[in-house]
Parts: structure tokens; C-alpha cells; sequence
């Protein structure tokens, strides 16, 4: 176990109970060795460290306060949930976190009864407690709903869409909005704003307090003024955004602070009713580096010996566009609240004229820019995988039915591995195949990505180039020149193997161990995944043994389905085996996974060879 | 033409410019004779009329305001564009409203250089208005920008990510919040009910104007005071929740009266940044059906010689969930804004506790679902294919890979024939498949579709029931008892047609045609479309000479590519033609788009006779 010698309280919560007996000072006390404990253990396993050093003591505080029989926490994003992940039982299994069989670096109600919705993407906690509350009452079961929401989720829309819909219920509800004038990056846009300035007023519990206390003690007085109560609730007390919902605003807290903290907890949980409570957090906080720096310590890598590969496809990526803005004043550049994350922000401090960070907002990122488009621009949205899928509607109908022009980077491609099931980029060539008119593109290497890049965005009409996380592999030869769809590598051979972008090693790697054999196999390598060049490329199938596709996607939709469906209506008959991933991979290194799920090589070779020698 | 025979200014209107030409006594003619040629003329048509009749003079004073050689216009949703159509030179084609060839039923930038972006899906329009604006800022173009959003359009998320990413801009932005109280329906939620609060209130834009006057003109006062300048605007100034995001809150406007209307755009043109005016229509004004049941009237159909199927899957469908309301204590409904049109109203009477209508929130339907089951309550979510597009995000995260159990009703499959491209519900079967563990059945009419719901909502996990719009064909027996994922209809053929849904009508007359030739053929209907009883499906399919796949979804994801894959990776090399449908299909009526797609049954018919006969 990690770096637990100096922890004496820590190592005795076992159980949510068990925090309930301990004095304020011991709890404070508690929070420290969570703190230090967090700064030890997290360099060591990797995952996010900021944001979980910011929320201690208001996870102790929520621990403290709510009863889990009844009473149920959503973290928003789910990251977040580290301290309480010690706090509920898994103290003693923290040296496992993102690994593969230990503990999810997420909430996961499949790891714990203490953890209720797996919230990997932002913006859907309120919707959570929202479905909590009212299950319970049509059950006619008590509790209260919290939902710890940090300030870049409010830039996400479902936040809205959640509040509309549950703040005029007399639902138990409890929204935290973690305020720590960052989501990943700073947050943008004018609600982090609007709450910062929160932070310049004070007493506001104590206000609000006192005007509940006298309105629910003078309950005529109460029924008198609720007409002009809005107006007079607009003087006497401060408002944000959120309480035009319908959810009451409790006011902010110092969210540091453990007894204002279970104050304030105790009061909205005795609500009954949608209330919401703005807690001032400091990312980091009792980490220097951390505060100082909370992007670059918001996830931190695994300490590992120093295997670090140069560049990664993000920061190619990044230095490309930069190029690229010099070449092309029309170009123009969007994220969704990841600058650092997509490479983005270098292009960002060349042009920030021609750089939007929208915010956690996938679904407004990819509309605006198809009317950049429209207007005359030529816009690069950068998006991880995962959370394109949160614009499928949008590519579609305001970009792909418009005819506008638009390119997508996709960052983030393939197995998430630590980060796990919520993350995994292995589903965007099966729901941008439905696109119509998507040209889909998919580097396997440096030099690659800079020429698709360099070439679609001069292309008309939605582009998307598909790339994988970290660097690149062994395979470093730069098969695009813009002309071909797809390259054979050597002599066309009897079989052949078909690949693309990052798994393009993992193909070689398989037909080098096949050719040892003696097999005669070759691999053709799509640039191009969609549309297909088909007579060029059934030509090139033709007169084949076998036909093996190697994919890191799902089945379903895959390249390898397409093929098939193309070769059975062509009526090439031939051995035809495809490998995928399947729907669900948890989160664990790659190796590990590779294993549990059939893809690794000797798997793919094994089930080759046997197909081969099929008869 | 319609009905145009009282119309003596309405005629004479062929340009934007015409309209400026006009005095106010001629505008306010022209509003009457627009209203009473719509009333005639989308009764002929069908369309959609309620929301027409409402913003006549908003849409007259926004072509006589605006100028269209610099100014763009979004109308969200964008089937309230009749008026603007008609002032906009389309009024001499407006009889092929909505017809084949004809004018598409929304904006349509394909159709005319003054529809500036398709919005069939609700909430863009903020997104698509600062793409504009950013794009006209950074070519140096001067221009005003306004988004025209119906208040059910407010209570979807997108338009909250768009305010805080343009609310702090220097954009020159206008959104105007068409309030008829209604969405489709009644709107849900807050933010309508806020909007209505603004109401009661009178003399907004003069005491705004005042403000700012004294404002502009008094700098320093205006610096002075800028630090109370919050509070003094809430005292001073009503303010809406929308203003909070940064747009500046220009007031509440009598939306049918011209005179008010001219003065405020006028007014707001002028700001160059964001601003938003409260514009409160009355749905349907002018006709009295219409105004008393807007619901009713919001979409008409055309009006045609008496052929109306008895009765449609969806009310079918609401009718069964009646019953098992009764049955079943913890089913719960879920409509995203459309209880009518999925036919849940039904529910809702007989069980208004267990019935959420969440606005135009497909993604919170999704999510609040989803945590609805963890909590014991049994979810099932009615919404049309083509808005599902939005939950995909949803369904992945926040119910599959939980583990959740939630039914999808999934209404308005196939293609949307009058509403055109971006309704067609063809790209379903795609994006589910790649969702780990969904169940998809298609019922071929009443019986199966009471059968399968039945069936599904009895188990555990995320199961969807895909049904068309409107009524069943000729087959009428019911081919579902819950055992069989699919069922060969007849003696097993040479040769053999996979369908499913409503299309297997469509394979029973291929069928039947091909058997009058004297082709073997029979038809296996699948029941459930994923997933695939694969050892069974592939007995059942074994030693046929061809088979042949005819299906309402797009190609790509399709259960024909899937089905090839299959095939061929299990080695069974077989004749096989897939007819499924393109991405792209405009609007008009059905016989005409299958030809014109080759989706009609001769062309089918040709294209299997030329594969059995090819060798």
C-alpha cells in the first residue's frame, strides 16, 4: 500500500459510518492526511490529481452529513470522487486505481454500492438526481439527491435542459456547484464568470437563513408577500443563473471549510425542495505545483522510468495547425474546452482571433462552426472521440445535410486504457459512417497526420482525421501524399491483412510473425477508411486466400463489416476474418486489456493461422 | 396557385425589397392577406399552421427591418418560416410547400439565398447566428445576426451552451424569443413559466432605453457606477434569465403588432452586441381552431380524399401503455416535448405521477431515465428516431454502460416524406448497434408493436422498439409471441428476402412478383434485429442460391452489412443484394422519393432478378 506510515485516522475508515463518529478536529485532521496521502498516492498510480485535492474536506463533509441508505451523490465529472472512494471502503485498494482490475479512476456503481451513476462525461449529474428523486417518491421512499457539479459543467447544456425540467418539482435535490474558476482548462464563457463574482459577496447563508426563518415562521406574512416575494427576494437576497431555475440558491460556502461546509449541508439537505449551493473550492489546494499549475496537474501520468515516447499526436497536431493558420487566413480553430488536451491552445496563442474554446459544449462546438463555415470560414473542430459522440446529431443535420464544410480532428482514438470504459474512442468510424459525404481519415504516424491534416482542411465539405492517443509507433513511413486511399506494403501476398491509422503496427508486427511461418501475407493499409476507393480496392482484393482486418473499433460498424458487405455483394468469396473490440472494455493497461479481450497478437495470429487453415 | 384571389399586396411581393417599399397601413394588409393564405393554403398543403398564423408581422417586420445582402436570419425550429418564405420571392411556388420537388417545409439554404440554415432540429439557432457573426467579424463584413427561437426551442441545452460561449462577446447578435407558451405542446418546465412572469410586466424597452440614454451619455456616471451598475440594473430593470448569460435583455414586445415590432428590431439592430428581445405571440392568431387547440392545428396534414388508416403506431402505442400502466406499478413514461405526437398523453391521463415530459431534452429524457431504473422504477422513453440522434451520447454512457434498464420507444421510423431530410428516421438501426447490449425489434403492425412493448418492458437491460409513422400495411398477422427473433414466412424459397418493420410489406409484393415469375423465393422476417440469433439465422439461411435484404434504414450500420458480415466470416458464399436507402433523401410523397432513391419495387424486383440470373 502507498505511503500510508503517516495516515493514523485514515486507515481506520472503513465504512461511511465510520466518519460519522469522528470529532471536527479529527475529521480536519483526516482531510490533512487525505491530502498528503492524495500527493503521494495519485504520482504514483496516475489520474487527476487537482480536482481531488480541491474537494476534500467537502467530500468529508458530504460523508459526514448524508446517509447512504437513503441519500444518494452523484460526482460531476466523475473524477472528482477520489476522496470519496477513501472515505467509502477503498482505502486499501487505492494503490489499484486505473489499473487494470483495481479501482476505476470514476465513480462506478459496478466497484461500489457508495458510488451511484458513472459519470465519465460532463453535465448529466443533475439529470441523475433528478431520475434519483423521483424514483424514490413515486416509491415513496425518502432521501436526498446531490449532485456535485463542478463550474465547467455548467457550460455544458444538459446542465439546463436538467434544471428546466427539475426546478419547479418539490423534489429533494441538492446541487453543489464546485466552483474552482477552472473545469479542465480555465473555464470560458459567461457562467464561470457570473460565479466568480459570487465569490466577491458575503453572508449570504446567514441571509438566507434568516429570511426562511422568519417566512417560515410567519406563514401568513409568507402567503401575503408571495406576490411581490420574487421582488423582494431580488433585494434581500443575492441571485446566480441557476436559482432562475426554480432551484433556491443557499448561497456560497467555503468549500475548505469543513464546519461551514456541514452547516450549509445539513440546512439544504433539511430543504426538501430544489436548492442549490455554490461552494469556493481551490484546485489543488495543499499542493503547490497544483495550484500553481491546476491544468497540468489536473490528470497526472503514472511515475514510471522514463519511456516517455517524443511528441504525441495531439502536439504534432498543434504544431501543424500553427503552420497551417499562417497559410490559410480562413482557417479557424474550435475546442470544447480542451486547448491542452487536443494541442489546440498553440494555434490558440499564434491566432486568438481564430481560436474559440467553447466550453464543454460538443453540440454548440460543431453547429457554430458549421455557420463559421457558412460564412465564409474554414473551421478545424478538435474533439476526443468519446465526446464527438455527444454531436452525432449535429454533425449530422447542421453540417452534413447543410453541405458545409467542416473538419474534425479526433484526438483521443482507440483504448482508453486507464481512464477507462467511459472514454474509450472506439465507436466514431461506426457513427461517422452514417454521416453522409464524411471523408474519414486515419494516420498511423506523425508525418501522416500533418499531410491528412494539411489535406482535408483544403478540402470542400466534413472531413474527419482519426488519431490515437500518445505517440506514435515503429511504423514511421509517411504513406500519404494526398493522391492515395490506401498503400500495399511489399509484394502483394496470398493473404493479405488490412489496417489503419495507430493498429497499422499491430498489423505488421502480425503478418512478420505469419511470414516466419512461411505464410505469404501482406498488408494493405487504408489512409482513407470512408468513402471506400471500391473498384481500386476490390482490385486490389481480388485473388486473395484470405482477407483479415485489424481494427482498434467496435465490431459493429467497423471498417471490417463494411468490407464484408462490399465483398458479398461484389461476390468475392473468400476466407474473411475481421478483429475488432467489443462494446465494454474497462480500464486497465494495454497489454492487459489487449489480453482479456481477444486482441492482442498472439490471439490474432492463433485465430489466423486456423482460419488459413480452414478448409 | 391557392386561393390567392383576395390577395391584391401579397402577389406583388417578389423580393425582400418589396416589402420596404411599403407604407405601415399597406404592411398591416399584407399581414392579413398573408394570414388568411396561409389558413387556406396550408390546409392544402399540410404543414405547419399554428405557429405560422403567430409570427406573421414578426416575420414581416424582420424582412422589412433586416438586410438580407449583409444580415442573416435563422428561424429555430425553422418550420415557422412560412411568412418569410412568402415575402422572400417563393410565394408563386408555395402550393409544392412540402411536395416532391417542391419547397421544402423549413429553411432551406438549398432552396434560396434568404434561408440562411436548416434548422429541422430545435436549439441551433443561437450556435448558428454566432457562427455568423464571428465569421462576418473576422472577414471584416459588417451584418446583424438574429435567431428567432420559440420558447420550447429554450428548453433544449444547446442553446444555454451558445449563450455562455456568445454572451460575452462584442457580437452583433440579436435573439428573439418567439413566446407563444407553446412548444408542440404546452411547454414544460421553468423557463417557459418565466417567460410568462415577463408578461405582466409593461413599458420594458422605454425604461431600458432611458437607462441606456442616461448611460451613453454620462460616461463617467456609467464608470462611476459600474460597480453597483448589477444591483442598480436589477432595481432599475426587469431581467430575464437569458440576459444573465450576457445578452443584453431589451424587453417584452407585443409580437403582433407591427408598429412595436419595427421600433424594437430597429432598436436592437442598433446595439452591435448581443442583445435579446421578448417577443410574445399568439400561436395560431387569426384562426379561431387553430388559437383554441394549437396543438392540434400546430402540424396539419394535407388535405386529401378520405383514406385515413384507422388508427397509428403511435396511438396504438399509447394505448398499450395504458394497460400496462395498470399492470405494472413501477413503469414510468418519458416524452421529450411531445406527448401527442408519441402518443404518451394517454399515459400521462390515466397516470400522471409515473409521466415526465422533460421540453425538448432528449439528452436529460435519457440520462433522468436511466437514473429513474437505478432507482427502481421501470423507464420507458418515447421519442421520434430522428431527435434519438441526440441521446447517443446518453444511451451509451449513461445507460449501457451502466448496466441500466430503460425501453426505448422509438416512433417516425423510415423515411419523413413531407418533412423532409432532416426528419427521415433512417439512421436508427446504425447508431443503436454500436450501443453494447441493446435489444432492437421492429413490429410489422399493431399487434406486433402491442407485443413486443409488452414484451420488452418485462426486461432487464436497454431494449428499443423501432416503429414507422402512421398506420400498418396489409400484413396484419401477428408473427411475435416473444419466443422468435425471427420467423421464415411461408416454405423455405431457392432464394429468401430478409425484412423486418413496415417494409415487409414492401418484401411480400417483391415476393409475390418474383413468385409469378416462378423464383423460389420466401421471406424471413426479423423480429429482433440485434442481437442476431446467430446460429439459428444462419441454419435458417443455409443452402439458399441468394439472399436478398430489403430494409428502410441507410446502408451503412445497416442489418443487410451486418448480415454480410456475418455470412462471410462464417464462409457461407451466397448471391446477396441489400436494398436499404441513401443518406440524403428530400422531402415530397413516398412513391415518388423510392423512385427516385431506386427504393421503389420495380427497381428491386430488376435488381433481384439480375443477381439470380447472373453467374
Amino acid at each position: 500500500m502507498i505511503n500510508s506510515e503517516n495516515a493514523t485516522i485514515l486507515p481506520t475508515i472503513r465504512h461511511p459510518d465510520d466518519i460519522k463518529r469522528l470529532s471536527l478536529e479529527e475529521m480536519t485532521h483526516l482531510c490533512g492526511e487525505i491530502r498528503s496521502f492524495l500527493q503521494s498516492s495519485v504520482r504514483v498510480t496516475g489520474g487527476h490529481l487537482a480536482s481531488n485535492l480541491g474537494i476534500v474536506e467537502l467530500s468529508c463533509a458530504l460523508v459526514y452529513t448524508l446517509d447512504f441508505t437513503c441519500d444518494k451523490l452523484v460526482y460531476d465529472v466523475g473524477h472528482q470522487c477520489y476522496t470519496h472512494k477513501l472515505l467509502t471502503g477503498r482505502y486499501a485498494d487505492f494503490d489499484s486505481l486505473r489499473s487494470f482490475g483495481g479501482l476505476s479512476g470514476f465513480q462506478s456503481p459496478n466497484e461500489s454500492i457508495f458510488d451511484f451513476f458513472q459519470t465519465g462525461h460532463a453535465s448529466t449529474s443533475i439529470s441523475a438526481v433528478i431520475g434519483f428523486a423521483r424514483a424514490a417518491k413515486l416509491r415513496g421512499e425518502k432521501g436526498c439527491f446531490v449532485a456535485v457539479c463542478g463550474d465547467g459543467s455548467l457550460t455544458g447544456g444538459m446542465v439546463y435542459e436538467a434544471l428546466n425540467d427539475g426546478g419547479d418539482t418539490d423534489l429533494p435535490i441538492v446541487v453543489i456547484i464546485n466552483d474552482n474558476e477552472m473545469s479542465i482548462g480555465k473555464s470560458v464563457g459567461v457562467i464561470p464568470h457570473k460565479l466568480s463574482a459570487l465569490r466577491l459577496k458575503k453572508g449570504y447563508i446567514r441571509a438566507k437563513r434568516r429570511y426562511h426563518l422568519v417566512m417560515d415562521h410567519l406563514p401568513r406574512l409568507s402567503r401575503f408577500l408571495n406576490r411581490t416575494k420574487e421582488k423582494l427576494k431580488d433585494v434581500l437576497l443575492p441571485h446566480t443563473i441557476l436559482d432562475e431555475f426554480g432551484f433556491d440558491f443557499l448561497g456560497t460556502v467555503d468549500g475548505n471549510d469543513l464546519t461551514s461546509l456541514i452547516h450549509a449541508l445539513q440546512y439544504a439537505k433539511a430543504q426538501n425542495h430544489p436548492v442549490l449551493l455554490h461552494a469556493r473550492t481551490i484546485k489543488g489546494l495543499g499542493d503547490k505545483p497544483s495550484v500553481s499549475n491546476p491544468e497540468k496537474y489536473h490528470s497526472v501520468p503514472r511515475e514510471l522510468p522514463d519511456t516517455t515516447p517524443s511528441g504525441s499526436f495531439s502536439k504534432e497536431f498543434g504544431k501543424e495547425l500553427v503552420k497551417l493558420g499562417a497559410e490559410e487566413p480562413s482557417l479557424c480553430v474550435i475546442t470544447a474546452a480542451m486547448p491542452k488536451g487536443t494541442g489546440t491552445y498553440l494555434f490558440g496563442e499564434s491566432y486568438p482571433d481564430r481560436y474559440f474554446d467553447v466550453g464543454i459544449a460538443e453540440e454548440h462546438a460543431v453547429t457554430m462552426a458549421g455557420a463559421l463555415s457558412m460564412g465564409g470560414m474554414n473551421p478545424v473542430v478538435a474533439i476526443y472521440s468519446t465526446f464527438l459522440q455527444r454531436s452525432f446529431d449535429q454533425l449530422l443535420n447542421d453540417v452534413a445535410l447543410q453541405n458545409s464544410t467542416l473538419h474534425l480532428a479526433i484526438d483521443r482514438c482507440g483504448i482508453a486504457c486507464d481512464d477507462g470504459m467511459t472514454h474509450n474512442g472506439i465507436y466514431d468510424v461506426g457513427y461517422l459512417s452514417l454521416i453522409p459525404g464524411l471523408s474519414l481519415y486515419a494516420p498511423s504516424n506523425f508525418a501522416e497526420l500533418r499531410d491528412m491534416l494539411r489535406f482535408t482542411v483544403k478540402e470542400k465539405g466534413l472531413t474527419a482525421v482519426r488519431y490515437a492517443k500518445g505517440g506514435e509507433g515503429e511504423f514511421k513511413a509517411n504513406c500519404f501524399t494526398g493522391k492515395e486511399p490506401f498503400v500495399e506494403l511489399g509484394d502483394p501476398g496470398d493473404y493479405v491483412i488490412l489496417s489503419y491509422g495507430i493498429a497499422i503496427n499491430k498489423a505488421i508486427s502480425v503478418a512478420n510473425s505469419l511470414k516466419n511461418e512461411g505464410i505469404s501475407v501482406s498488408i494493405i493499409k487504408l489512409n482513407r477508411l470512408f468513402p471506400f476507393e471500391t473498384e481500386s480496392l476490390l482490385s486490389a482484393l481480388s485473388n486473395r486466400s484470405g482477407i483479415f482486418v485489424i481494427e482498434d473499433v467496435v465490431r459493429e460498424g467497423s471498417i471490417g463489416e463494411k468490407l464484408a458487405f462490399l465483398l458479398l455483394e461484389r461476390g468475392i468469396h473468400t476466407k474473411y476474418r475481421a478483429f475488432a473490440l467489443p462494446g465494454i472494455i474497462p480500464h486497465g493497461d494495454l497489454d492487459s486489456l489487449e489480453k482479456l479481450i481477444g486482441f492482442d497478437n498472439s490471439t490474432i495470429i492463433h485465430s489466423i493461422r486456423e482460419a488459413i487453415s480452414h478448409v
